[in-house]
């Protein structure tokens, strides 16, 4: 029709070739969400149940994805560099990944809240970000588990002096006011008697999803069984997504799980 | 951290000041999503009137949208020219709509389809569109809903011989082969005693939304009643949105609500 | 060969449609380049010469220039809204435009100064800025013009002081400081006996370059003389421009001039 | 003013960060201006070396250029990874580059031409490309020593034919229709008497450029004098650029010169 002009002024939002592609989806103000919800503070399990659920219902629609890493209300999705997902468009991949994923959290919510009615249906945003080194991306993901863990100590120190110890929310945040990281542990211990580090890694490191075959290439491979876990042997990824709470900023697990980053596992 | 640097990868992506902004979304493969929901052919009212539920949702969140077009599996939703939302970012306004959409027709499911449970979680996709002019704009929607009546008129021709005459699809769709839009017309009223400008209104011009306040606006001016609809009494504008099946190709339309387009409406 | 995916590393970078493209183009440190070729204080004729007869030189190489506008070390390009060249690829137009500038500039130097010779060639910025309306347009090129009376106006002050009353720069600034426009005015009549708006049109107003059938319109209107000046005669429009000195932020100009930013003068 | 919302309509552009920047030029038809300026065919010295030439004194503006690469009318620019020229601004970087080739060509033209004068202002486009990683870096430079070679070899038998042979144009690429690169090497030898391997390596290889310090850095390693070409000695890295036409396929030139593409040359 004499309308179909107006299909031009559509543009091509191509991601740079050779690059991993990043895709976080974060709640829109999820600070009043999980207020009306009645989360838990300052993690509620159910909460961090069902955004784990969303990103595996993710993982399994987009098989390019290699590793997904959550904590609080966001999810970061990490394309392999040879994807080739709707042509690399930005704008095609972002809003599938986080449409699916919203869908994914409203559709699972009564599995993980039972009789907490979902109130209103919730909105994230999402973002694509480029990057063109494995170190970039390794620093990417650090940056996120180091936020996770930041967020998360400050937090319970934070939610312990508001629930335990009666003080208002302003005199917990004044409390805590530049304290170092040594300083809200020993806090932890000497007025609450937690030590920090055994509290579940859920919490402290966030949720990290790989694929079965990633996650089992370590052991098949010290047990001499491992053969040909090869791009040409692709059938042999298996679907879905296996849950980890590791720290993903030091080299072991990178170590552990070579095939991750393995672009020859893709395909060029 | 050592590790924020990472953050300097994203890129902004703002949309060009004083044009039309268009989000529209479209269902991820709905052949298949349809059929395994057992949509009735070629229209089921649950269906575009979840749709519609969803759309409204958006337009509740989202101020800034003046109208909204919706045909088949998708919606087009436009915001003003002078609109500021997230400084005019193209991916925090798709993504925002498109996971809320999402997310509204999941929660809103079972509101329309009863019994018939949603089998897995749906996606949609979203894509940023600038129009520079009223003109431009007008002729995106005109595109659309004449999108939605060829389809339509083709789509009701070939069910009707599939269902009511025994052909197969591929018999129908050779049938159907070359015809005009007069043809098909002809091929309603002679075989099946249909006229085919008779039909639902909804099927046929698809879902038009706006603002209650726009709505009202040329009776109460009819009436002599209308005084200051302004930009300065935005208060006055009323949430939510009104559903109609109008026709917005031609001028009559625009002419009738003629606050839907006048800028001066959303400040400058 | 197998090195020709490289290719698919270059992106596209198209201009929005239906929009005015303005290509700006700057002198790069103009500050020093003015010293060292000795260019008089505050207005050199022979660089503004130069100038004009470089853009002159783009505008007969791109016949979808409309309008250019110079001042300073910087000149305007107005490609009109739907032109069509290098399918609007904004890297393309104004790597174009401003290396025929720049080559044109070091070419044409010797006439404009003679013995004074070009001690390295020059080098301009440029960039691509979009404005959806003709208002948006009209706003750019008054930002433009008023920016060279402003800067005008407060340069002819300080080299006056400096030049005539013996003033260092730092002392001619400091009397400046935090003086109106009329402050400046009163200042030169009363100490230098200068009407300002006596000054050459050149130096208040920038230069003006229009296409020779824009200039004329006008008056062949007026004494009934204009006959079908139109999209279809295109090859009336004669090549070349036309030099012009007029305010362009009043809208006499434009509409002694209507041909300029009619589109349809252009095709669709 | 109250113009100055206008300056809102530009938009940033900066490169993706990490990854290498390629400026690369290309005359705006050259084949015409070749001829105009009765260029020798296939390969005019004074035309490669005011090309060079024009490339050097980009090289000299621009510290961050690490390499250039040209051949017939076009030169490509590599700046290093961590480059923050223009904040990576691509408009900025491009149109700066290629104006000041396009000035530095017109300027010296006399120094290589003689009494052939320039007949009119020549133009070139540019683009930016980014690459990711350094393979893909050494692959682009790759790809357009190889279309050197290619052109080239085309060429010269081209070119023997018509003016040694007396075939005109037609029947000349008639004849060199479907040849393997063999092929033609054979023609030369056996119909001319010319070993292609033996021609000026400036015409096979065409230009390239690159730091005096990094074309020294091998002989002073291996005569153990070098010690500390390191990112804090940056003084110590010399302006200009030495004239190469080596090959740049192979990895023997890039194992002689591991300082060009060693990031840590560049700061992070
Ligand atoms: N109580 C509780 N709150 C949580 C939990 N996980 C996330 N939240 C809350 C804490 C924060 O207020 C909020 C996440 O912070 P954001 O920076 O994403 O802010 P918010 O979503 O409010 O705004 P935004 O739309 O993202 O700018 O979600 C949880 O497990 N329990
Ligand atoms: N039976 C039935 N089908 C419908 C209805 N509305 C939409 N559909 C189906 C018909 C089309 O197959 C599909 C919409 O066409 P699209 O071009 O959007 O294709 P689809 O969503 O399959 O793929 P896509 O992921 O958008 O490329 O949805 C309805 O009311 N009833
Ligand atoms: N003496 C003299 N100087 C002029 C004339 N026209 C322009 N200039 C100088 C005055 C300014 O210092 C300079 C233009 O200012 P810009 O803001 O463009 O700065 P500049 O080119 O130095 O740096 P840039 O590379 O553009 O950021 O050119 C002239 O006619 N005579
Ligand atoms: N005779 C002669 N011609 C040359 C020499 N170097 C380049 N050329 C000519 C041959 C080609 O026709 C032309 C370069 O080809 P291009 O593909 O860049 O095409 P051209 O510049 O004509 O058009 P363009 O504006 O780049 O699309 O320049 C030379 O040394 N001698
Ligand atoms: O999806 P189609 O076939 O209606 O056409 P499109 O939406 O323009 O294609 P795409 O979804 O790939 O942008
Ligand atoms: O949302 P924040 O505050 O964590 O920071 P951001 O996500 O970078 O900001 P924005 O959502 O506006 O991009
Ligand atoms: O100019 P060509 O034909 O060598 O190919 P290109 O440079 O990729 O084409 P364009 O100049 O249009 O980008
Ligand atoms: O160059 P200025 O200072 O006039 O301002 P600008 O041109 O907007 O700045 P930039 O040249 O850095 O885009
Ligand atoms: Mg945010
Ligand atoms: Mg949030
Ligand atoms: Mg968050
Ligand atoms: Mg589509
Ligand atoms: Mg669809
Ligand atoms: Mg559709
Ligand atoms: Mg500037
Ligand atoms: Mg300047
Ligand atoms: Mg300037
Ligand atoms: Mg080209
Ligand atoms: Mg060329
Ligand atoms: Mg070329």
């Amino acid at each position: 029709s004499k309308f179909e002009y107006v299909k031009q002024f559509e543009t091509d939002d191509p991601c740079l070739q050779n690059c991993w592609i990043v895709v976080r989806i974060d709640g829109k103000a999820f600070h009043k969400f999980t207020d009306v919800h009645h989360y838990m503070k300052p993690n509620d399990e159910r909460g961090l149940g069902l955004m784990t659920r969303a990103a595996q219902t993710v993982m399994a629609d987009f098989s390019e994805v290699v590793l997904a890493y959550g904590q609080s209300d966001e999810f970061s999705f990490v394309f392999h560099k040879n994807c080739k997902l709707y042509n690399r468009r930005a704008s095609k991949i972002m809003t599938n990944v986080v449409s699916l994923f919203a869908s994914s959290f409203t559709l699972y919510w009564p599995r993980y809240f039972n009789t907490q009615e979902l109130q209103y249906p919730p909105a994230f945003d999402a973002r694509v970000v480029l990057y063109p080194s494995d170190d970039n991306l390794r620093d990417y993901l650090s940056w996120r588990q180091a936020d996770c863990h930041i967020n998360n100590l400050y937090n319970t120190c934070f939610w312990k002096l508001v629930q335990e110890k009666g003080l208002t929310p302003a005199q917990s945040q004044e409390r805590l006011k530049g304290t170092l990281s040594s300083d809200k542990n020993e806090l932890l211990y000497s007025q609450f008697n937690i030590n920090y580090n055994n509290l579940p890694e859920l919490y402290r490191k966030g949720t990290v999803l790989i694929r079965p075959r990633d996650a089992e290439a370590q052991s098949e491979r010290e047990t001499n069984n491992y053969r040909g876990y090869s791009a040409s042997k692709k059938s042999e990824r298996k679907p879905g997504s296996v849950v980890l709470h590791s720290d993903i900023i030091g080299k072991k697990f990178w170590e552990e799980h070579p095939y991750i980053l393995n672009p020859k596992l893709y395909g060029s």
